[in-house]
Order: C-alpha cells, then sequence, then structure tokens
C-alpha cells in the first residue's frame, strides 16, 4: 500500500546525498515512532552536524523521547516545518513515523534509512541494507561532507550502532562496524557508561515482573520448547508493559536447546499477543501463519482471542505440527 | 609472595617476543585453571600461529575445557613438556595455574599477559595492560611475526577479546579492540553465532536458579541496595554451581537506583561467601574489608560464617556505614 510513491523515488549516491544536504539550509529531521537508539542517534548526530554546518534543523518524533537518551538528545533549533527540508531517518515505512504521517507522510524530500525493506515513501532515498544501523551510515555522510564530528555526534552515532546490534553481538556486525566504532572511540566521551545505561540497566519493577514471569515457564516436546506468560495482572502490579516487555522474548530465545521460544502477552481480557522465537529447522513464521499471524523465518507473532488455556493449546499445537514436519519433534529415546 | 622472582623476569617488547617464539620450536602453552574465552582463545590462537611456523605445541589447562569453546579448542600436538619451552597466557600469578603450579610454577619460560597485576612470576613477561584482552596482544604478535591467522585462530582470537569484554561493553575496550575486531572480520566464521553461544545461551536449570533467586530479592536503604541469595539448598536442586553463578552478581548490579549489590551464596551449613558490586560513592573493598573481606573499589567479597540472618545483618550494616559517610544514605524526603 505504501508503495504508490515508488516511482517518484529516487535513489541517491552517498555523494548526491551530501550534495542534497549542502544545497539546503532549513531542515526538520523526522525519527520513527517509539524511537530506539539508532533513529535517535541519527536524528541527533545529523542534527550536530548541520549544526557544524551552520545550518538550522529540528528533530522531530511523534513520541516522548526516553530520557535515557538525554545525554545527547539536546534542544534542537526551531524551524518552520512548512518552509523546510524535510528528512526522515531510520523510517521504513511512512506509518512508522506515527502521528507524524499525516503532516510529513507524503512531503518526506529524503530518507536516510538501512532497512532492506524501505517502502520508498520519500521523493529521494539513501538505503545502505549493509549497514549495521542508520547511525552507521551518517558517519559515512558526515565524513562524505566532510563535516567536524562533536562529541555530542559522537556519543549518538556510537548509541545507534551499539543499541543496533545488541552491542555488537549480532549478525548484521560487519567489519566497518567495528571500523566506525573504533573512529567513534577517538571522541571524548564513554562509550562503558552508555552500554551500562543501554544494556545493564533494569527498573525494580521489570526485574520483579521477569520474576514472575519465570514462575510461568513451562517446558514443552522434550524440553524444546519453552513458554512464558505475561499476564495482564502483572503488567498492572509492575507497571511495566510495551518496550519494557522486549527483553521476555529474548530469554524464552536463550534457553539452552530450546528451538521454539514462545512468549503470550495478555493485552486485554480474552486478547492475546503471541511472540515466538525460532531456531532451525523449525520456521516462526510457519508456526504463526497457522494461527493468523505472520512474521519472520526466526521470529514472528499472532493475536489470538480465547482463553489462555485455549491459546497455550493452539500455539502448541502449531509447534509441535512444525517439528514434526521438520523432524525436530519428540524424540521416542529421551 | 609470588614476587620473589620479580627481580629474575625481564619484560619483553613485542619484537623481543616473536623473536623469542621464532627462536624456539616445541611448545607448551598453559592456561589458567577455571579457563575462560580469552584464556583458551589466547593459547590456541598461539598454538595455530606455531603450526602455521611450521613448530609443534601442546595446549594444557589444569580444568576441563567446557564444551562450549569446542569449535576452537581442537586436539593439539603431543608434546614432551620437560624439553619444550613453558608459555603462560593470560596468567597473572602462578597460582592460577591451578594443578599446574607446581609441575610448571617455576618453569614458565616466556608469559604473555594484559594484567596489569602481572606478578612476574615467569622469567619473561610481555605485559600490555592496556589490551582490553589477552587475545588482542596474541593478534598483535601475530601480525608482528607476519604469521597467516587461519580461521580456527581468528575464532579463537575474537572470542577471547569478545568474553573480556562483555562483547565490546566494558571499559577496557579502546579503539584499538575494535579495530582488531574489525581486522578479524575478515576471516571465515561466524561471529554472531559465537556471541549467542557465548552470552545468550542459559541452561533449564541456571533459569529456574535465577527464577528461585529473584524470589529472594531484598531491597534496603530507599532502594540503593539490593540483597540476593543462593542457598546451598537451590544449588543442589538446579546443579548449578562455581562460574554458573557469575550472572547472579551481574543481576545485582544493574537494577536501575542500586549503588549497593549484595550476593549471599550458601557455600557450606554455616559459611556464606558475599558478593559485593558497588558504584560510587560507595566502596566495596571499604564495606568488606569491615566484614573481614577485600576488593576492588567496584567489586568486592568476604567469605563469612554464621547464620543468614547474621550474615545479612553484618554486610547490610556495612553497607549502611558506608553510606553514611558518603553521604549516600537513606533520604529522609524520600
Amino acid at each position: 500500500m505504501e508503495n504508490n510513491n515508488q516511482n517518484l523515488c529516487t535513489r541517491l549516491t552517498l555523494h548526491q546525498t551530501a550534495k542534497f544536504l549542502k544545497k539546503h539550509d532549513n531542515f526538520v529531521i523526522l525519527t520513527h515512532s517509539s524511537p530506539d537508539g539508532d533513529t535517535l542517534g541519527a536524528g541527533y548526530s545529523l542534527f550536530y552536524g548541520l549544526k557544524e554546518m551552520g545550518k538550522v534543523a529540528a528533530v522531530i518524533c511523534a513520541d516522548v523521547i526516553p530520557q535515557k537518551y538525554g545525554y545527547f538528545a539536546h534542544e534542537t533549533d526551531n524551524v518552520d516545518s512548512t518552509k523546510a527540508t524535510v528528512i526522515a531517518v531510520d523510517v521504513a515505512t511512512k506509518s512508522l513515523l506515527g502521528s507524524l504521517e499525516e503532516e510529513f507522510g507524503d512531503k518526506v524530500d529524503l530518507c536516510i534509512d538501512h532497512h532492506i525493506s524501505n517502502s520508498e515513501f520519500a521523493e529521494n532515498l539513501y538505503l545502505d541494507h549493509t549497514a549495521s544501523a542508520t547511525c552507521e551510515i551518517i558517519f559515512d555522510l558526515l565524513q562524505e561532507m566532510d563535516v567536524n564530528i562533536n562529541d555530542n555526534a559522537a556519543m549518538a552515532l556510537y548509541t545507534g550502532i551499539a543499541t543496533d546490534t545488541g552491542c555488537f553481538k549480532y549478525s548484521n556486525v560487519t567489519a566497518k562496524t567495528h571500523t566506525v566504532a573504533a573512529n567513534l572511540y577517538k571522541y571524548n566521551f564513554n562509550p562503558a557508561e552508555i552500554n551500562k545505561l543501554m544494556f545493564d540497566t533494569k527498573s525494580r519493577n521489570l526485574l520483579e515482573l521477569e520474576r514472575m514471569v519465570l514462575d510461568t515457564a513451562e517446558y514443552h516436546f522434550d524440553n524444546k520448547c519453552i513458554l512464558l506468560c505475561v499476564t495482564a495482572e502483572m503488567q498492572q502490579k509492575t507497571g511495566c508493559s510495551g518496550s519494557d516487555l522486549e527483553g521476555i522474548a529474548v530469554i524464552s530465545r536463550s534457553v539452552e536447546g530450546v528451538i521454539a521460544g514462545i512468549t503470550i502477552k495478555q493485552t486485554d481480557d480474552d486478547t492475546y499477543k503471541i511472540s515466538l522465537r525460532t531456531y532451525p529447522p523449525l520456521n516462526a513464521s510457519d508456526i504463526c501463519k497457522k494461527i493468523g499471524g505472520g512474521g519472520h523465518n526466526a521470529a514472528a507473532g499472532a493475536t489470538v482471542t480465547g482463553s489462555l488455556e485455549e491459546i497455550k493449546a493452539k500455539i502448541l499445537d502449531s509447534v509441535k505440527e512444525n517439528m514434526e514436519a521438520n523432524n525436530a519433534g519428540i524424540s521416542p529415546t529421551e
């Protein structure tokens, strides 16, 4: 649906993108909604770069910027958005602009992104899907424009790369990613403190929620499958919801021997959101399609209504079927 | 006590170390006991390098090498250790050789290490305390000797650097660390798979132990202090002990707002090992000294006898005293 601008979207090279930025003077930089380290890191590092070039720019996000990014996400300029050049960073489709879509969805002059799935909604697009993070691209861009990277920009760039790669842990990391990180270490900031804040800090309430969730752990199919539940009551008691719960699915995929990690999160009285993480030979997408959902090979989901017991039975049935189809079923000797 | 060889220890440069290795042909490479990714990565990458040079070498460890390192820790050569040149890697004091100390403690010809606390027990020492891991040094050494790094060596080197830095998370990481990592990405192996194995895999039993430990969580002093207990019963029930429990102290230091994370581990009927992690202004070493222990500013410990309740009271008293001395005590307005 969002590809209707496809024919109008011009793919730029890095050099053309640099030229584009140099040519204009007033910018609005849009980040995606539910902002993460990469969209914010990209937005703010670009902002600091444009400031070094003597330009005027505002960073705008549909949602409140989480406090924890406050060390680089400082105040930006006041810009008349009707007269500004509009840039979107790390925004793969215009719906990801959230409440900003209405005002800006069809007015993005340039999108800078690393998602191969980018829907080409912008007038111009610089896409490098080999980049681990959009911040890796912004680094290239600032180098290409020969713009000074100040310490704020360096912190923002480092944050985006670290958060989008699980601190250099995931398969999107390349030699280039580490080369950029090595460059950023030359600036005056404390990467270890950033990493502590991003990766090793959880609230007491979240720790309490994790304890409750671990109490619900069920193992199935010779321990090849773990099932965790996050009830509405747990969310109410701890005040944790939304992105707080991302870590729960991570637990489900980190248990030794588990090839299907199921997390069932209650979103309403009889509505549950299933998150499934799988390892080969299982296919999360196939399993979730069976119950009306979808996704990727290794991570998929579905929203299902019914009682918790019904939903457990449904997803477990589908996992079992996929295990059998892939000869990963229950071993008779165990 | 272990510094009695200090005057006999010759500090080598990287170039001299390379020359030393080139000069000899038969090697025994010692790793430290309770082996981790860095000592094993250093030992095996050096082994693979020496093999490329046509030499004979054995890697020896006092303890069984954990299965999870099996992707690079393959069989090494049979070497007559009485006639071999003895190298220790990542071994800061000879007591860390474990049961190998008796045979080799006074016979180490060359130690290659990154611990600033190295006791100079070897005849020759190449120490670079700015290296994040001994593997970072071995990489330099192989480059200096112009030796081919094969894929096994690259995997071993990457593993050592990743594990000693918490996957590039900690304050020991430098620009150099990332530059070495960037170099290693050119070889044919899957860093993301290694990281998954090293950082995102825990046994079902350990997950169960963590659940039990979280059930014991107590917060004190306006939630600035968390106390976790690992009883003997929990360890028996789950079969988890020793290095399995390292992650527990990590939990205690990752709760938002906590500046004193206490883990009390039962080691015998009335004996408990306290691990303390602190953030400024608290001083873990001062706190543990008060109860007969010691350590570093941010991480210290003590072994104490008594009932669990007595021991809790003792460590909490000492924490409270340090909080008050550092004006980090209970805020009256909270």
